[in-house]
């Protein structure tokens, strides 16, 4: 007889899912984990960098109040105040997901767990250290960032969002941040809201080079007029300690240059992690850095499964929640209600930014005819009265069908309103059928409407 | 030969709406307007409001930014500035209309306009005074807050929304609101959070109470929390001016009760706009105050119609804009693709509330069985990192057969998530439907799914 039906190891979002959603269906299940419950994600990642982002906004719109009739005498931005609202969130969130683990009597085994044989997992370094046994195992261990074998980039200076989200006793007078992705300019972001002078380096022709075209160019606007210095088609050399604090040396459009800052963030990406997590002797298939799995979340070892970060081409907390829960109702027999291929993207710049399906670059690529709806908010009341900066809301469809393919959408809320597209998509929709819904007023999402109107007039013509 | 295909009386945004589209299917059209371009909306109703709620918001949260990290000394409200950038924000918005209805060919008829039989229109103080014909016309003379005869109601220390935003030198120190309907309560939210002493009498046992009953009774627990006195069950037996200021008397809970405060808001209310609208000799037939008007928005007087608060049963600005599309849309021809059945209701309280479709009380009373999902947000990441106040969502299902008849939500962006659930209902989507769709993190949205789980769980008891 096996200790547990299932062990997880690793509770991030994708594993306390599964596990939750595991002992809702009745299995014996434990948790690995050697840090806090809650992962990256609860700790490292979206909801430190989100709390942080909520301050700097309110310090953003407050000190921009004076236009709309409120006005103070002095600010003081207190770091370690800030840093710790951030880890009082991230505590009170993770004691949270403990108690449902708790209360559906999942058994969380404290320590790093090491896979021993398809069916053991040895854990040392902690206080659950022991050799347990389960029918099956469930990796969840995540991603960690990447530090790419830059010259220098090693340096005490250069810290990834890990060390940053430590937290620090004071503002940054200036940083550099490598990477233009979506870590990258939710930091700049940040650092710019609370007027720290902020440098940005990205290899390709725009930030978020993923996203649709415009959601970076226009990003990359709205930065540039908080004063943030964006260099674009720049590839970093190497990183040295000068008198100016941290130096960057890249070659950019105009050839070699260099930019310093008090420190320099590296935000290139994450990894898949999964570090001393299996014996020698046991060689899953790789795909690349990742664990290989099938479409039931198996690996190429029978028993053992993997979900999220450490085997998904998304590294998304909601996709490796999807994934884990997903996972543990295919164990039990049952399909798994949410689409996983449709996946939604959100960006909390200012504005936010989301967007899921295909952009009309995409389309092209593909061979697919489609057509774009667009309505840029400018008259849009909402945002007018906030004074958002330029906001936009893109809906692709087929240029035939008129199905819906992807939405596309830079605008307070957005990362609210894009899911209603993931079913219009998964609905196989058409913008004549969405425009049976009466959006209320004055609300941001109001210019779906005319994106939609705008959609079927285009694909009337 | 008529002068115009179509006359609009009244530019508000049920009357420039049917304007465009009217533009848009080809008809001459003219709109008549004695004020400004924008209507009540635009200028004494939702968007000055939504202004003044995110001024005030801003100060709310600069004030409260000490446990965040920020510390703003000295902070003061500029009343007069406040309310020049409310009639900046209104009057772009208006003069973005103005383009629209110029780039559509409309003809803006400055005046009076009073119908003098089922063809004419005569336009009477104002730069386009004379005679002018259609071959129909369309009313959309909207609406005006309403003054019961209570004894003092009209003395000069009472005021509506209409005086209210025409804006003050000063913040008061109190304000005595009768009425805790949605008027009321957003103007109570704006005064709580700028400092001011606020009481809210009130008839009914609660706030809101038209609406579900968790959602009044939430938010008094808010207003309350805030400082706000909260008189439910109380009835206004009248009004003086007395040493404190405006003196409210009413019958309450312990009997007769009187408050006072520097000024009354009088809340009670809004009443169809038809002043002067008919020649005498017109008498077209009326529901109480409203103008009787058939399913196609036809008065009992051939050719003439009506959209907006002047007919309908909902006084909201999207109620009026959807109403002026489909008129225009079936004078010529078309059906209306907008569901004007299905509407959604916002009030910008803190925090927001949207709600669409039934209530269980009201599918009670019947007699429809329900089962009720809910998620109460205390475990959701952004609202917990923005210290939101309680905030939950509640989704209303048939028993039976699963399908979703109502939602109601309390939480940050809710009016702008609110409008899949309208599509939801339209398309008598199941709980289980809507879960295919992965919602992404962090998110307030992702308490939908929570929600739809817990009513999963209930729908399979």
């Amino acid at each position: 007889m096996m200790d547990f039906q299932l062990i997880i190891i690793g509770a991030g979002p994708g594993g306390y899912s599964a596990a939750l959603r595991a002992a809702q269906m009745g299995l014996k299940t434990a948790i690995v984990e050697s840090r806090e419950i809650g992962g990256t994600c609860l700790h490292r990642g979206c909801i430190p960098t989100k709390t942080l982002l909520h301050v700097s906004e309110v310090y953003h719109d407050a000190c921009h109040g004076e236009e709309i009739g409120i006005r103070f005498d002095g600010v003081q931005v207190d770091m370690e105040k800030i840093f710790s609202y951030k880890r009082s969130v991230s505590e009170t969130l993770a004691s949270g997901v403990e108690t449902m683990l708790s209360k559906g009597k999942v058994a969380i085994l404290r320590g790093h767990g090491i896979i021993t044989a398809a069916d053991t997992v040895e854990i040392t370094r902690g206080e659950s250290a022991g050799v347990y046994t389960a029918d099956r195992i469930l990796v969840a261990t995540g991603s960690q960032p990447f530090r790419p074998s830059i010259p220098g980039l090693d340096l005490p200076g250069v810290i990834t969002s890990d060390e940053l989200l430590e937290g620090t006793d004071h503002l940054y007078s200036s940083i550099v941040i490598i990477g233009g992705g979506v870590i990258g300019v939710e930091f700049a972001t940040f650092y710019a809201d609370l007027g720290c002078e902020v440098t940005v380096i990205e290899g390709k022709d725009r930030l978020l080079s993923t996203f649709d075209r415009e959601l970076g160019q226009n990003l990359a606007n709205g930065l540039k007029r908080q004063g943030v210095h964006v260099h674009l088609k720049s590839m970093v050399q190497s990183v040295e300690k000068t008198a100016d604090g941290m130096t960057v040396h890249f070659e950019g459009k105009n050839g070699e240059e260099s930019v310093s800052g008090e420190v320099v963030l590296c935000a290139i990406g994450r990894v898949p992690y999964h570090n001393e997590l299996f014996s020698d002797h046991l060689n899953p298939e790789m795909d690349g850095r990742s664990l290989h799995v099938n479409e039931r979340f198996e690996t190429s070892i029978p028993g053992i499964y993997a979900i999220g970060d450490v085997s998904s081409r998304y590294q998304l907390a909601h996709v490796a929640a999807a994934q884990g829960k997903a996972c543990v109702e295919m164990m039990c027999g049952r399909e798994s209600l949410t689409d996983l291929s449709l996946v939604p993207s959100c960006i909390y710049s200012h504005p936010e930014i989301a967007t899921v399906g295909m952009t009309d670059a995409q389309a092209k690529e593909a061979g697919i005819p489609v057509k774009v709806g667009k309505c840029v908010m400018g008259g849009n009341a909402r945002t007018l009265l906030a004074d958002a900066g330029r906001s936009f809301m893109k809906v692709v469809a087929h240029a035939e069908t008129g199905a819906i393919l992807g939405a596309h959408m830079m605008c307070i809320n957005s990362t609210d309103m894009i899911s209603q597209m993931s079913a219009a998509i998964e609905g196989k929709k058409t913008p004549q059928e969405l425009l049976q819904t009466m959006r209320p007023h004055p609300t941001f999402e109001e210019a779906l409407t005319d994106a939609l109107e705008d959609l079927c007039r285009k694909l009337e013509k």
